[in-house]
C-alpha cells in the first residue's frame, strides 16, 4: 500500500473526525432522553478512531486499481455526510435535522462499502464495520427525536 | 461523462455546502471587524455554487481515467475540510481555530488542481477558481482574526 496516498485518506477522515473534540458531548447531551441501549460515551471516540483507520486503508488499496470511479465518489460523499453530521447534532443539537444527513450519510456509506468490496475483499470488509456502526448510529438518532420531542435546536442568530 | 457518478461527487459537495445554509451569516457576522476588500454577503453562496458544481464535474471526469489515485484521494480531503469550516467560523464562532481549517483546506485544493491538471486539462482548470477562491478566502480569515483580536468563541458547553 502507498502509504503518502493512506496518510492523505486519512488526512481527510481526520477532518470529519476533528468535529467530535470540536462539538463534544457535554451537559446537554447528558440531559437527553435516550434508549436504554445508547453505547457509553467512551466507545464513540474508539469507534470512529478504528473506523476512520479502516476507510483510510481501504480508499488508498482501491484507489489505485482500474475501475474504481464509483469506489471514490462514494468514498468522498461519505465523508462530507459525516463530518456535517456533528455539528448539526451537538453544535445546532437540531435532532431532526440531523436525521436525513445521517440517511445520506448511511446510503453513501452503503454505496462505499459495495464498491469497495467488488474491486477489494479486504478494503470491502474494512468498510463493513463503518455501516454497522452508521446503522446503530441512525438508529440512535431516530430514538433520541422519538424520545426528546420538546427539544429545541439552538437559535445561533440569538447568540 | 457519466452523469451518475457526477452526481454522487455533486451530493458529497452538497453536504459539505449545507453547512452554508445551516450555520448563516448574521447579526455576530455583520459585526466583526472586516478588510475593506470583503466581498459582499451575495457573492459567497454563488462562488460556492459554482465551485461545487466545477468540481463534482473535475471529480466524475478524472475518476475514470488510469492513475486518478491522488485526485481522488485529495478530492476526498478538500471536501472534508470543506464541511468543517463553516460550522467552526459560524457555528462555534472561533475565528482563530479556523486558519487551521483553512490551512489543511488550501493544501488538498492546492493538491487536488495539480494532480487534476496532470491528468486531465479541463478537469485541473474547473479546480483554479476553486484554488483562487480559497485563497481569498484564507486571506480574509486571517485578517478577521488580526482585526477581531477580543473575539471569543462560542462556549457550547454553558449553554
Amino acid at each position: 500500500m502507498d502509504i503518502l496516498l493512506f496518510c492523505i485518506f486519512l488526512a481527510a477522515t481526520f477532518g470529519a473526525g476533528a468535529t467530535g473534540a470540536l462539538f463534544p458531548t457535554g451537559e446537554w447531551y447528558k440531559g437527553l432522553n435516550k434508549p436504554s441501549w445508547t453505547p457509553p460515551n467512551w466507545v464513540f471516540p474508539v469507534m470512529w478512531t478504528s473506523i476512520y483507520l479502516l476507510i483510510a486503508f481501504a480508499g488508498a488499496r482501491v484507489a489505485v486499481l482500474d475501475g474504481s470511479a464509483y469506489a471514490m465518489a462514494f468514498w468522498a460523499m461519505q465523508i462530507a455526510f459525516n463530518a456535517l453530521w456533528t455539528p448539526v447534532f451537538f453544535g445546532l443539537r437540531n435532532l431532526k435535522g440531523s436525521v436525513p444527513i445521517m440517511v445520506c450519510l448511511w446510503i453513501a456509506v452503503l454505496g462505499a462499502t459495495i464498491t469497495h468490496m467488488q474491486l477489494d475483499f479486504w478494503a470491502g470488509l474494512a468498510f463493513v464495520p463503518y455501516l454497522a456502526w452508521v446503522s446503530v448510529a441512525a438508529a440512535l438518532n431516530l430514538e433520541m427525536v422519538r424520545l426528546n420531542p420538546d427539544q429545541k435546536s439552538l437559535q445561533l442568530q440569538n447568540l
